[in-house]
Protein backbone atom coordinates (compact mmCIF):
# COMPACT_ATOMS: atom_id res chain seq x y z
CA UNK A 1 0.00 0.00 0.00
CA UNK A 2 1.57 3.30 -1.06
CA UNK A 3 0.02 6.85 0.50
CA UNK A 4 -0.25 9.10 -2.14
CA UNK A 5 -1.41 12.33 -0.65
CA UNK A 6 -2.18 13.26 2.56
CA UNK A 7 -4.74 16.21 4.08
CA UNK A 8 -7.02 17.30 6.63
CA UNK A 9 -10.15 19.42 7.44
CA UNK A 10 -12.54 19.67 10.17
CA UNK A 11 -10.68 17.04 12.44
CA UNK A 12 -10.63 14.35 9.82
CA UNK A 13 -7.54 13.18 8.43
CA UNK A 14 -7.75 11.89 4.83
CA UNK A 15 -5.18 9.52 3.35
CA UNK A 16 -5.11 8.86 -0.85
CA UNK A 17 -3.43 5.06 -1.31
CA UNK A 18 -3.39 2.69 -3.88
CA UNK A 19 -2.99 -0.62 -3.21
CA UNK A 20 -1.72 -2.75 -6.31
CA UNK A 21 -3.52 -0.92 -8.68
CA UNK A 22 -6.85 0.15 -6.65
CA UNK A 23 -7.01 3.90 -5.44
CA UNK A 24 -8.15 3.87 -2.29
CA UNK A 25 -9.04 6.70 0.58
CA UNK A 26 -9.05 6.40 4.26
CA UNK A 27 -10.49 8.74 6.88
CA UNK A 28 -9.56 9.15 10.46
CA UNK A 29 -9.42 11.36 13.70
CA UNK A 30 -6.71 13.76 12.79
CA UNK A 31 -5.64 13.10 16.54
CA UNK A 32 -6.08 9.99 18.33
CA UNK A 33 -5.38 6.77 19.38
CA UNK A 34 -4.38 3.49 17.59
CA UNK A 35 -6.57 0.46 17.59
CA UNK A 36 -9.68 2.04 16.41
CA UNK A 37 -12.77 0.35 14.75
CA UNK A 38 -12.87 0.56 10.71
CA UNK A 39 -16.09 1.08 8.45
CA UNK A 40 -15.57 0.04 4.52
CA UNK A 41 -18.00 2.05 2.48
CA UNK A 42 -18.94 0.35 -0.65
CA UNK A 43 -19.89 3.00 -3.31
CA UNK A 44 -23.26 2.95 -5.48
CA UNK A 45 -22.89 2.23 -9.24
CA UNK A 46 -21.49 4.61 -11.41
CA UNK A 47 -20.08 6.41 -8.46
CA UNK A 48 -16.58 6.15 -7.11
CA UNK A 49 -14.88 6.54 -3.37
CA UNK A 50 -14.83 10.33 -2.87
CA UNK A 51 -18.51 10.71 -3.97
CA UNK A 52 -20.00 13.59 -2.22
CA UNK A 53 -22.28 11.49 -0.33
CA UNK A 54 -19.80 8.64 0.74
CA UNK A 55 -16.98 12.11 1.97
CA UNK A 56 -20.36 13.27 4.04
CA UNK A 57 -20.82 9.81 5.79
CA UNK A 58 -16.98 9.11 6.19
CA UNK A 59 -16.88 12.39 7.84
CA UNK A 60 -20.03 11.54 10.19
CA UNK A 61 -18.57 8.15 10.87
CA UNK A 62 -14.93 9.55 11.97
CA UNK A 63 -16.46 12.64 13.92
CA UNK A 64 -19.17 11.16 16.12
CA UNK A 65 -18.26 7.52 16.34
CA UNK A 66 -14.17 8.01 16.17
CA UNK A 67 -13.48 5.23 13.46
CA UNK A 68 -11.24 4.99 10.50
CA UNK A 69 -13.13 4.80 8.01
CA UNK A 70 -12.27 3.58 3.99
CA UNK A 71 -13.41 3.36 0.45
CA UNK A 72 -12.09 2.21 -2.47
CA UNK A 73 -12.68 2.76 -6.45
CA UNK A 74 -14.69 -0.45 -7.89
CA UNK A 75 -13.75 -2.13 -11.09
CA UNK A 76 -14.28 0.17 -13.91
CA UNK A 77 -15.27 3.42 -11.57
CA UNK A 78 -13.46 6.04 -10.49
CA UNK A 79 -9.92 6.61 -11.44
CA UNK A 80 -10.18 3.26 -12.53
CA UNK A 81 -9.78 1.56 -16.26
CA UNK A 82 -13.40 0.61 -18.10
CA UNK A 83 -13.11 -3.48 -17.86
CA UNK A 84 -14.44 -4.28 -20.90
CA UNK A 85 -16.83 -7.06 -19.94
CA UNK A 86 -18.60 -4.81 -17.37
CA UNK A 87 -18.55 -1.75 -20.20
CA UNK A 88 -20.92 -3.75 -22.34
CA UNK A 89 -23.15 -4.96 -19.55
CA UNK A 90 -23.59 -1.53 -19.01
CA UNK A 91 -24.65 -0.79 -22.72
CA UNK A 92 -26.78 -3.71 -22.54
CA UNK A 93 -28.41 -2.09 -19.99
CA UNK A 94 -28.87 1.30 -21.10
CA UNK A 95 -30.56 0.20 -24.41
CA UNK A 96 -33.10 -1.65 -22.32
CA UNK A 97 -33.68 1.33 -20.32
CA UNK A 98 -34.34 2.95 -23.81
CA UNK A 99 -36.26 0.62 -24.73
CA UNK A 100 -38.32 0.72 -20.91
CA UNK A 101 -37.51 -2.48 -20.15
CA UNK A 102 -37.12 -4.11 -16.39
CA UNK A 103 -33.94 -4.28 -15.52
CA UNK A 104 -33.56 -6.17 -12.20
CA UNK A 105 -31.79 -9.27 -14.00
CA UNK A 106 -29.63 -7.86 -16.17
CA UNK A 107 -28.40 -5.33 -13.34
CA UNK A 108 -27.77 -8.32 -10.86
CA UNK A 109 -25.63 -10.31 -13.81
CA UNK A 110 -23.48 -6.56 -14.03
CA UNK A 111 -23.22 -6.84 -10.25
CA UNK A 112 -22.23 -10.40 -10.42
CA UNK A 113 -19.77 -10.03 -12.62
CA UNK A 114 -18.42 -6.73 -10.70
CA UNK A 115 -18.34 -8.46 -7.43
CA UNK A 116 -16.19 -11.60 -8.37
CA UNK A 117 -13.54 -8.92 -8.54
CA UNK A 118 -14.37 -6.44 -6.15
CA UNK A 119 -14.78 -8.86 -2.69
CA UNK A 120 -10.91 -10.26 -3.46
CA UNK A 121 -9.83 -6.63 -3.50
CA UNK A 122 -11.63 -5.48 -0.69
CA UNK A 123 -10.08 -8.47 1.26
CA UNK A 124 -6.66 -7.49 -0.32
CA UNK A 125 -7.54 -3.72 1.06
CA UNK A 126 -8.33 -4.76 4.41
CA UNK A 127 -5.18 -6.78 5.04
CA UNK A 128 -3.12 -3.49 3.55
CA UNK A 129 -5.19 -1.62 5.89
CA UNK A 130 -5.00 -4.05 9.32
CA UNK A 131 -1.32 -2.95 8.90
CA UNK A 132 -2.03 0.93 9.25
CA UNK A 133 -1.22 2.00 12.96
CA UNK A 134 -4.95 3.79 13.90
CA UNK A 135 -7.28 0.70 12.71
CA UNK A 136 -6.87 -2.24 14.26
CA UNK A 137 -10.56 -2.64 15.66
CA UNK A 138 -13.51 -4.68 14.69
CA UNK A 139 -14.71 -3.95 10.88
CA UNK A 140 -18.29 -2.78 9.30
CA UNK A 141 -19.29 -2.25 6.09
CA UNK A 142 -21.63 -0.34 4.90
CA UNK A 143 -22.82 -0.53 1.07
CA UNK A 144 -26.05 0.15 -0.86
CA UNK A 145 -26.90 -0.11 -4.23
CA UNK A 146 -24.01 -1.96 -6.30
CA UNK A 147 -22.10 -1.39 -2.78
CA UNK A 148 -24.82 -3.50 -1.56
CA UNK A 149 -24.68 -6.07 -4.03
CA UNK A 150 -21.12 -6.33 -3.73
CA UNK A 151 -21.23 -6.30 0.00
CA UNK A 152 -23.52 -9.42 0.24
CA UNK A 153 -20.95 -12.00 -1.26
CA UNK A 154 -17.76 -9.65 0.91
CA UNK A 155 -19.73 -10.06 4.26
CA UNK A 156 -20.50 -14.09 3.78
CA UNK A 157 -16.60 -14.55 2.72
CA UNK A 158 -14.76 -12.03 5.31
CA UNK A 159 -15.00 -12.80 8.56
CA UNK A 160 -13.29 -9.83 9.73
CA UNK A 161 -16.52 -8.20 9.27
CA UNK A 162 -18.64 -8.29 11.79
CA UNK A 163 -21.59 -5.79 10.89
CA UNK A 164 -22.96 -4.81 8.00
CA UNK A 165 -25.43 -1.91 6.78
CA UNK A 166 -27.17 -3.26 3.74
CA UNK A 167 -29.73 -2.17 0.97
CA UNK A 168 -31.59 -1.03 -2.63
CA UNK A 169 -30.27 -4.35 -4.03
CA UNK A 170 -32.14 -8.03 -3.89
CA UNK A 171 -31.80 -10.62 -6.46
CA UNK A 172 -31.84 -14.43 -6.20
CA UNK A 173 -27.94 -14.38 -7.06
CA UNK A 174 -27.68 -12.88 -4.33
CA UNK A 175 -29.85 -15.73 -2.10
CA UNK A 176 -27.53 -18.20 -1.58
CA UNK A 177 -24.58 -15.76 -0.10
CA UNK A 178 -27.42 -14.03 2.35
CA UNK A 179 -27.95 -17.47 3.50
CA UNK A 180 -24.47 -17.67 4.94
CA UNK A 181 -24.42 -13.82 6.57
CA UNK A 182 -25.17 -14.11 10.32
CA UNK A 183 -23.51 -11.27 11.46
CA UNK A 184 -25.92 -8.02 12.14
CA UNK A 185 -27.12 -6.80 9.47
CA UNK A 186 -29.41 -3.22 8.71
CA UNK A 187 -30.97 -3.17 5.75
CA UNK A 188 -32.22 -0.58 3.45
CA UNK A 189 -35.26 -1.04 1.17
CA UNK A 190 -36.94 1.56 -0.89
CA UNK A 191 -40.56 1.06 -0.86
CA UNK A 192 -41.25 2.30 -4.24
CA UNK A 193 -37.59 1.36 -5.79
CA UNK A 194 -37.93 1.67 -9.44
CA UNK A 195 -34.92 -0.46 -9.80
CA UNK A 196 -35.00 -3.38 -6.87
CA UNK A 197 -39.02 -4.64 -6.59
CA UNK A 198 -39.86 -4.47 -3.20
CA UNK A 199 -40.57 -8.45 -3.01
CA UNK A 200 -37.12 -8.98 -4.32
CA UNK A 201 -35.61 -6.66 -1.73
CA UNK A 202 -38.15 -8.16 1.33
CA UNK A 203 -36.87 -11.95 -0.31
CA UNK A 204 -33.23 -11.11 0.26
CA UNK A 205 -33.86 -9.64 4.04
CA UNK A 206 -35.69 -12.59 4.76
CA UNK A 207 -32.48 -14.80 3.77
CA UNK A 208 -30.01 -13.21 6.14
CA UNK A 209 -29.25 -16.30 8.72
CA UNK A 210 -28.32 -13.17 11.63
CA UNK A 211 -29.73 -13.72 14.61
CA UNK A 212 -30.16 -9.67 15.07
CA UNK A 213 -30.77 -8.11 11.34
CA UNK A 214 -33.37 -5.04 10.94
CA UNK A 215 -35.40 -3.55 7.81
CA UNK A 216 -35.40 -0.29 7.22
CA UNK A 217 -38.37 0.76 4.69
CA UNK A 218 -38.56 4.15 3.73
CA UNK A 219 -41.22 5.51 1.17
CA UNK A 220 -39.62 6.87 -2.34
CA UNK A 221 -37.39 5.43 -5.29
CA UNK A 222 -34.05 3.82 -5.02
CA UNK A 223 -32.34 7.03 -4.40
CA UNK A 224 -34.53 8.82 -1.55
CA UNK A 225 -32.83 7.25 1.55
CA UNK A 226 -34.09 9.36 4.22
CA UNK A 227 -31.29 11.64 5.93
CA UNK A 228 -32.25 9.81 9.18
CA UNK A 229 -31.16 6.94 7.67
CA UNK A 230 -26.94 8.35 7.77
CA UNK A 231 -27.65 8.79 11.88
CA UNK A 232 -29.28 5.01 12.21
CA UNK A 233 -26.63 3.74 10.89
CA UNK A 234 -23.89 5.62 12.88
CA UNK A 235 -25.67 4.05 15.76
CA UNK A 236 -25.53 0.79 14.63
CA UNK A 237 -22.01 0.61 13.79
CA UNK A 238 -21.69 2.69 17.46
CA UNK A 239 -23.26 -0.05 19.17
CA UNK A 240 -21.31 -3.49 17.52
CA UNK A 241 -17.70 -2.10 16.74
CA UNK A 242 -17.25 0.00 19.86
CA UNK A 243 -16.40 -1.93 23.04
CA UNK A 244 -19.28 0.65 25.29
CA UNK A 245 -21.02 0.89 22.38
CA UNK A 246 -24.01 1.35 24.38
CA UNK A 247 -26.23 4.23 23.51
CA UNK A 248 -25.84 6.18 26.51
CA UNK A 249 -21.79 6.31 25.51
CA UNK A 250 -22.53 7.16 21.71
CA UNK A 251 -24.64 9.99 22.91
CA UNK A 252 -22.10 11.34 24.93
CA UNK A 253 -18.42 10.69 22.88
CA UNK A 254 -21.22 12.65 19.88
CA UNK A 255 -21.62 15.24 22.07
CA UNK A 256 -18.46 15.73 23.20
CA UNK A 257 -17.46 16.00 19.44
CA UNK A 258 -20.12 18.37 18.49
CA UNK A 259 -18.75 20.67 20.76
CA UNK A 260 -15.11 20.53 20.21
CA UNK B 1 -59.10 15.21 36.07
CA UNK B 2 -58.34 14.29 39.37
CA UNK B 3 -54.90 13.80 40.75
CA UNK B 4 -54.96 10.56 43.50
CA UNK B 5 -51.13 10.63 44.19
CA UNK B 6 -48.08 11.94 43.41
CA UNK B 7 -43.99 10.33 43.95
CA UNK B 8 -41.34 11.45 42.50
CA UNK B 9 -38.13 8.51 41.64
CA UNK B 10 -34.81 9.26 39.83
CA UNK B 11 -35.64 12.54 38.71
CA UNK B 12 -39.14 11.65 37.10
CA UNK B 13 -42.56 12.64 39.03
CA UNK B 14 -45.54 10.51 38.81
CA UNK B 15 -48.88 12.05 39.04
CA UNK B 16 -51.68 9.13 39.26
CA UNK B 17 -55.49 10.47 38.21
CA UNK B 18 -58.70 9.69 37.42
CA UNK B 19 -60.99 11.50 34.61
CA UNK B 20 -64.28 10.35 34.72
CA UNK B 21 -63.88 6.71 35.57
CA UNK B 22 -60.36 6.42 33.78
CA UNK B 23 -57.46 5.35 35.61
CA UNK B 24 -53.88 7.47 34.30
CA UNK B 25 -50.71 8.09 34.91
CA UNK B 26 -48.19 11.09 33.75
CA UNK B 27 -44.54 10.89 33.95
CA UNK B 28 -42.49 14.40 34.12
CA UNK B 29 -39.13 16.01 34.63
CA UNK B 30 -39.31 16.59 38.25
CA UNK B 31 -38.19 20.15 37.64
CA UNK B 32 -38.31 21.99 34.45
CA UNK B 33 -40.06 24.47 32.36
CA UNK B 34 -44.21 24.53 31.32
CA UNK B 35 -44.91 23.46 27.77
CA UNK B 36 -43.51 20.05 27.33
CA UNK B 37 -44.26 17.85 24.30
CA UNK B 38 -46.70 14.92 25.56
CA UNK B 39 -46.60 11.50 24.39
CA UNK B 40 -49.07 9.27 25.02
CA UNK B 41 -48.24 5.64 25.59
CA UNK B 42 -51.08 2.92 24.56
CA UNK B 43 -50.47 -0.68 26.18
CA UNK B 44 -50.88 -3.81 24.95
CA UNK B 45 -54.03 -6.46 25.47
CA UNK B 46 -53.74 -7.43 28.64
CA UNK B 47 -51.59 -5.09 29.71
CA UNK B 48 -51.90 -1.65 32.26
CA UNK B 49 -50.85 1.93 32.30
CA UNK B 50 -48.19 0.99 34.47
CA UNK B 51 -46.86 -2.13 33.35
CA UNK B 52 -43.26 -3.11 33.54
CA UNK B 53 -42.45 -1.97 29.78
CA UNK B 54 -44.26 1.07 29.86
CA UNK B 55 -43.02 2.38 32.97
CA UNK B 56 -39.31 2.28 31.63
CA UNK B 57 -40.50 3.67 28.30
CA UNK B 58 -41.92 6.68 29.89
CA UNK B 59 -38.93 7.01 32.25
CA UNK B 60 -36.36 6.68 29.01
CA UNK B 61 -38.53 9.47 27.24
CA UNK B 62 -38.73 11.64 30.29
CA UNK B 63 -35.37 11.67 30.94
CA UNK B 64 -33.41 11.51 27.78
CA UNK B 65 -35.92 14.02 25.66
CA UNK B 66 -37.77 15.94 28.79
CA UNK B 67 -41.05 14.55 27.60
CA UNK B 68 -44.28 14.45 29.56
CA UNK B 69 -45.52 10.79 29.00
CA UNK B 70 -49.06 9.61 30.00
CA UNK B 71 -50.56 6.29 29.83
CA UNK B 72 -54.15 4.80 30.90
CA UNK B 73 -55.92 1.75 31.35
CA UNK B 74 -57.65 0.38 28.33
CA UNK B 75 -61.92 -0.06 28.58
CA UNK B 76 -61.59 -3.73 30.73
CA UNK B 77 -58.05 -3.27 31.64
CA UNK B 78 -56.06 -2.23 34.66
CA UNK B 79 -58.12 -0.81 37.44
CA UNK B 80 -61.15 -0.59 34.77
CA UNK B 81 -64.21 -3.15 35.67
CA UNK B 82 -64.75 -5.96 33.15
CA UNK B 83 -66.61 -4.92 30.19
CA UNK B 84 -69.28 -8.27 29.36
CA UNK B 85 -68.83 -7.60 25.71
CA UNK B 86 -65.02 -7.88 25.63
CA UNK B 87 -65.05 -10.65 28.19
CA UNK B 88 -66.80 -12.55 25.48
CA UNK B 89 -64.44 -11.98 22.76
CA UNK B 90 -61.81 -12.45 24.88
CA UNK B 91 -63.08 -15.82 26.37
CA UNK B 92 -63.99 -16.69 21.95
CA UNK B 93 -60.11 -16.06 21.28
CA UNK B 94 -58.97 -18.18 24.16
CA UNK B 95 -61.01 -20.98 22.79
CA UNK B 96 -59.78 -20.64 19.62
CA UNK B 97 -56.63 -20.70 20.32
CA UNK B 98 -56.84 -23.84 22.51
CA UNK B 99 -57.93 -25.60 19.17
CA UNK B 100 -55.33 -23.94 17.48
CA UNK B 101 -57.18 -21.77 15.07
CA UNK B 102 -55.62 -18.70 13.52
CA UNK B 103 -56.62 -15.50 14.87
CA UNK B 104 -56.28 -12.12 12.98
CA UNK B 105 -59.68 -11.86 12.28
CA UNK B 106 -60.99 -12.40 15.75
CA UNK B 107 -58.36 -10.59 17.51
CA UNK B 108 -58.90 -7.60 14.93
CA UNK B 109 -62.86 -7.70 15.88
CA UNK B 110 -62.22 -7.30 19.55
CA UNK B 111 -59.64 -4.34 18.83
CA UNK B 112 -62.39 -2.63 16.79
CA UNK B 113 -64.66 -3.19 19.57
CA UNK B 114 -62.09 -1.96 22.03
CA UNK B 115 -61.31 1.11 20.09
CA UNK B 116 -64.83 2.48 19.47
CA UNK B 117 -64.19 3.20 23.36
CA UNK B 118 -60.89 4.20 23.57
CA UNK B 119 -60.30 6.60 20.95
CA UNK B 120 -62.87 8.87 22.74
CA UNK B 121 -61.73 8.22 26.18
CA UNK B 122 -58.00 9.11 24.81
CA UNK B 123 -59.26 12.58 23.17
CA UNK B 124 -61.19 13.64 26.40
CA UNK B 125 -57.76 12.37 28.45
CA UNK B 126 -55.90 14.63 26.14
CA UNK B 127 -57.98 17.46 26.56
CA UNK B 128 -57.81 17.48 30.16
CA UNK B 129 -53.91 16.94 29.99
CA UNK B 130 -53.25 20.01 28.06
CA UNK B 131 -54.78 21.88 30.91
CA UNK B 132 -52.28 21.11 33.28
CA UNK B 133 -48.95 23.21 33.48
CA UNK B 134 -46.07 21.08 32.39
CA UNK B 135 -47.95 20.00 28.99
CA UNK B 136 -48.37 22.11 26.12
CA UNK B 137 -46.14 20.93 23.58
CA UNK B 138 -46.78 18.80 20.43
CA UNK B 139 -47.75 15.44 20.91
CA UNK B 140 -47.00 11.92 20.20
CA UNK B 141 -48.50 8.38 20.35
CA UNK B 142 -46.62 5.31 20.78
CA UNK B 143 -48.59 2.07 20.81
CA UNK B 144 -47.88 -1.32 19.76
CA UNK B 145 -50.10 -4.64 19.52
CA UNK B 146 -53.75 -3.23 21.17
CA UNK B 147 -51.64 0.10 21.43
CA UNK B 148 -51.08 -0.47 17.90
CA UNK B 149 -54.88 -1.64 16.89
CA UNK B 150 -56.36 1.43 18.78
CA UNK B 151 -53.70 3.82 17.91
CA UNK B 152 -54.54 3.74 14.23
CA UNK B 153 -58.22 5.04 14.27
CA UNK B 154 -57.21 7.40 17.24
CA UNK B 155 -53.98 9.03 15.31
CA UNK B 156 -56.43 9.07 12.12
CA UNK B 157 -59.17 11.08 14.22
CA UNK B 158 -57.20 13.60 16.12
CA UNK B 159 -55.21 16.36 14.65
CA UNK B 160 -53.14 17.05 17.76
CA UNK B 161 -51.10 13.98 17.58
CA UNK B 162 -48.22 14.80 15.04
CA UNK B 163 -46.44 11.92 15.04
CA UNK B 164 -46.71 8.44 16.10
CA UNK B 165 -45.04 4.79 16.56
CA UNK B 166 -47.10 1.99 15.91
CA UNK B 167 -46.81 -1.55 15.20
CA UNK B 168 -47.45 -5.53 15.99
CA UNK B 169 -50.50 -4.91 14.25
CA UNK B 170 -52.53 -5.34 11.03
CA UNK B 171 -55.71 -6.08 9.48
CA UNK B 172 -58.20 -5.10 6.34
CA UNK B 173 -60.41 -3.49 9.58
CA UNK B 174 -57.73 -0.41 10.27
CA UNK B 175 -56.93 -0.03 6.59
CA UNK B 176 -59.12 3.17 5.52
CA UNK B 177 -57.78 4.77 9.41
CA UNK B 178 -54.53 4.18 7.82
CA UNK B 179 -55.03 6.26 4.61
CA UNK B 180 -56.10 9.06 6.75
CA UNK B 181 -52.51 9.28 8.61
CA UNK B 182 -50.22 11.70 6.88
CA UNK B 183 -48.05 12.12 10.13
CA UNK B 184 -44.87 11.37 10.49
CA UNK B 185 -45.18 7.36 11.60
CA UNK B 186 -42.58 5.00 12.58
CA UNK B 187 -44.16 1.29 11.94
CA UNK B 188 -42.66 -1.67 14.05
CA UNK B 189 -43.49 -5.54 12.84
CA UNK B 190 -42.08 -8.56 13.54
CA UNK B 191 -40.68 -11.10 11.01
CA UNK B 192 -41.95 -13.75 12.79
CA UNK B 193 -45.20 -12.19 14.39
CA UNK B 194 -47.49 -15.83 15.61
CA UNK B 195 -50.29 -13.24 16.01
CA UNK B 196 -50.08 -10.62 13.07
CA UNK B 197 -49.74 -12.54 9.24
CA UNK B 198 -46.60 -10.63 7.91
CA UNK B 199 -48.53 -9.53 4.53
CA UNK B 200 -50.94 -8.08 7.40
CA UNK B 201 -48.30 -5.67 8.48
CA UNK B 202 -46.70 -5.07 5.88
CA UNK B 203 -50.52 -4.15 3.83
CA UNK B 204 -50.81 -1.87 6.90
CA UNK B 205 -47.49 0.26 6.64
CA UNK B 206 -48.27 0.32 2.89
CA UNK B 207 -51.70 2.20 3.65
CA UNK B 208 -50.06 5.13 6.15
CA UNK B 209 -50.68 8.42 3.33
CA UNK B 210 -47.81 9.90 5.45
CA UNK B 211 -44.88 11.06 3.61
CA UNK B 212 -42.52 10.07 5.92
CA UNK B 213 -43.10 6.82 7.53
CA UNK B 214 -40.28 3.88 7.87
CA UNK B 215 -40.84 0.02 8.51
CA UNK B 216 -38.36 -1.32 11.21
CA UNK B 217 -38.77 -4.89 10.82
CA UNK B 218 -37.19 -7.48 13.26
CA UNK B 219 -36.68 -11.34 13.54
CA UNK B 220 -38.93 -12.81 16.37
CA UNK B 221 -42.31 -13.72 17.17
CA UNK B 222 -44.79 -10.46 18.44
CA UNK B 223 -43.23 -9.82 21.95
CA UNK B 224 -39.81 -9.90 20.89
CA UNK B 225 -39.20 -6.68 19.75
CA UNK B 226 -35.75 -6.07 20.59
CA UNK B 227 -34.30 -3.00 23.19
CA UNK B 228 -32.65 -1.00 20.35
CA UNK B 229 -36.28 0.31 19.08
CA UNK B 230 -36.93 2.44 22.45
CA UNK B 231 -33.49 4.03 21.38
CA UNK B 232 -34.85 4.63 17.86
CA UNK B 233 -38.22 5.88 19.47
CA UNK B 234 -37.07 7.97 21.60
CA UNK B 235 -35.06 9.98 18.34
CA UNK B 236 -37.96 9.70 15.97
CA UNK B 237 -40.75 11.68 19.36
CA UNK B 238 -37.42 13.99 19.42
CA UNK B 239 -37.07 14.37 16.15
CA UNK B 240 -40.81 15.67 15.33
CA UNK B 241 -41.73 17.15 18.76
CA UNK B 242 -38.54 19.26 20.01
CA UNK B 243 -38.22 22.35 18.10
CA UNK B 244 -34.57 21.79 17.97
CA UNK B 245 -35.18 17.85 17.13
CA UNK B 246 -31.87 17.16 15.12
CA UNK B 247 -30.11 14.42 16.07
CA UNK B 248 -26.91 16.22 17.59
CA UNK B 249 -28.83 18.13 19.98
CA UNK B 250 -30.63 15.00 21.31
CA UNK B 251 -27.79 13.64 22.14
CA UNK B 252 -26.46 16.75 23.72
CA UNK B 253 -29.83 16.80 25.75
CA UNK B 254 -29.50 12.96 26.03
CA UNK B 255 -25.83 13.40 27.36
CA UNK B 256 -26.37 16.32 29.89
CA UNK B 257 -29.23 13.87 31.57
CA UNK B 258 -27.16 11.39 31.61
CA UNK B 259 -24.41 12.83 33.69
CA UNK B 260 -26.81 15.00 35.88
Amino acid sequence: MRITSQTTSDGVSEHLFTLDDIPGVIWSPSEGTAGRPLVLLGHGGGQHKKAEGLVARAHRYVKDCGFAVAAIDAPGHGDRPKVERHERLVADIRQRVTQGEALGSHIARYNVALAEQAVPEWQATLDALRELDHVGGPVGYWGASMGGAIGVPLVAAEPRITAAVLGLTGHESLTEAARRITVPVEFLLQWDDEMVPRDAGLALFDAFASREKTLHANPGRHAGVPAFELDSSARFFARHLLEDGGPAEVEESSARLDRS
